[in-house]
């Protein structure tokens, strides 16, 4: 998986500071998690094809998670769109679309499909021939969900080697792959473990933001590769955490230890503070594997 | 009147490219004429204390005119303003903010008053101290208005050095101001344009956008200092202008020159166009005083 932070600030947009979208590169897919403002810019900016985001996961209808996708559904429109777009959110979105749709006159040519949700628990909310995406209920002044991507398991892996050793016809690939054992011409029974490798490891994303801090999370992302979760406040402000129900930094890496994740990424970091590194800082103290959300900065995992 | 051109590309905001909006000051006061998306952020670069803005005026419904209006007002919010904002623009617009601020369970704390526009004919919609506005009912795919601004003739200036002259009590100055002759503690008449020099002439600015080439639109806009009009296409694109409701450059310039504009600016280009400077050259045709708008550009007229 690929993940590229479009914009990863709390509250509103500023110069060189964008709010929360990200851009999740997953089997080969993309997809886009929360669409603030001037996520359409940024895209244009980084340089990404865009018109391949098939899947928009919207948390909640904070503004600086949302603002920028009625623009970016236009801007699909203008560019001749025509494949379908799919926006998951709360209950709510279609109608704050659709009404601009309709006062600017400006349907859109391709199939615009809203999967609005209103559930408490968690729920299977998409399930592709490559990933399946879970909702995870957060704790927020509005309704708002995370989202849980995981890839599903691929083929079992050739063997070259062995398959030219034992004289294994093309035709039994796609059973190999699939874990069938096989039968040469002369009969004999190869097991599938002798001609494959086991598929790749998959690797699953878990986006949190915005919550307060839900110690129950952590069952739901147990183990997964990697974790964003938000860390609007650094501890001096944990007053502020509780009023606004934000996390702060130690908090989000509580949920990191207690799920032992492979990785924690922290963002949404309310613009008073001037050097981030404090965030790392406290993180550690719970959890080590930490690292800062930045507009543009890419991760692999 | 100084004029900031903050967006002035068509369809959709690119790299270095915002969509329409432009910042007036007029006798001190800051309006905000249209707002596409990332307008906050342009101010924001532009260094502007826009929390000074009170009357936003929204052309059309068009994403390109308006996208960024949400994201603003939630920002006032953010920032704590307390003075009132209008807001004018066609009928809808008050549905489509107030149905996001609903859903994001986030009222503003100051007040909000939308002044919504149906009205097919020229008409006065504001009558502020110092200056006026007026709607320019253009010719466009939806209800579309542009704005007249007009400054009011302010005071007399007082000439100092016949004030000393006469030994003018300082109790006068308000009188002379406005144009009274005065009584001297002797009796003596002595006329007002004797101590006082005219008002500076008064300004008008009009905003001319989107819109199909309107030939009855010279007769609004009469003798404006600047007129601000579309020019989205080029000769070559005549077509595609009568097509979508938009203008040509030689289009705007007829427009200027029929009204006998003090000076032309064209914007609202075409992303097809990687040399602008066929706009003028096109328009110079007509009429000759013509700029281009450019994002950041600043006229002071």
């Amino acid at each position: 998986m690929e993940l590229t932070i479009l914009g990863c600030n709390a509250a509103t947009p500023r110069k060189n500071a964008q709010t929360t979208a990200q851009l999740l590169e997953i089997k080969g897919q993309l997809v886009l998690i929360d669409c603030g403002e001037g996520t359409q810019i940024q895209l244009r900016k980084l340089g990404i094809k865009f018109a391949r985001i098939q899947h928009i996961f919207i948390s909640h209808l904070h503004g600086d998670h949302f603002y920028g996708l009625i623009g970016l559904i236009s801007t699909f429109r203008l560019l001749g769109r025509s494949a379908d777009l799919h926006i998951y959110g709360p209950k709510g979105i279609k109608e704050i679309i659709t009404l601009q749709l309709k006062l600017a006159k400006s349907w859109t040519d391709y199939k615009l499909y809203f999967h609005e949700l209103e559930a408490t628990t968690s729920e299977l909310i998409l399930d592709h021939d490559k990933f399946t995406v879970e909702t995870l209920p957060l704790d927020h002044r509005v309704y708002t969900n995370g989202y849980l991507f995981r890839e599903k398991i691929g083929p079992r892996k050739i063997n070259k080697a062995m398959i030219a050793n034992y004289g294994v016809d093309v035709s039994d690939m796609e059973n190999l792959k699939q874990g069938k054992d096989i039968f040469l011409e002369d009969g004999t029974l190869v097991p599938n473990a002798t001609l494959t490798n086991p598929p790749d490891e998959t690797k699953s994303y878990a986006f949190c933001s915005d919550t307060a801090y839900k110690p129950d999370l952590a069952a739901m992302v147990e183990g997964v590769s990697c974790l964003y979760h938000e860390a609007t406040f650094l501890d001096n402000h944990q007053d502020l955490a509780l009023k606004t129900k934000h996390s702060t930094a130690k908090e989000a890496a509580l949920v990191a230890a207690d799920a032992k994740v492979g990785q924690l990424i922290l963002g949404h970091f309310s613009s008073r503070y001037p050097d981030l590194n404090e965030f790392i800082v406290q993180a550690n103290t719970h959890f080590s594997k930490v690292s800062l959300a930045e507009d543009g900065k890419r991760f692999v995992f």
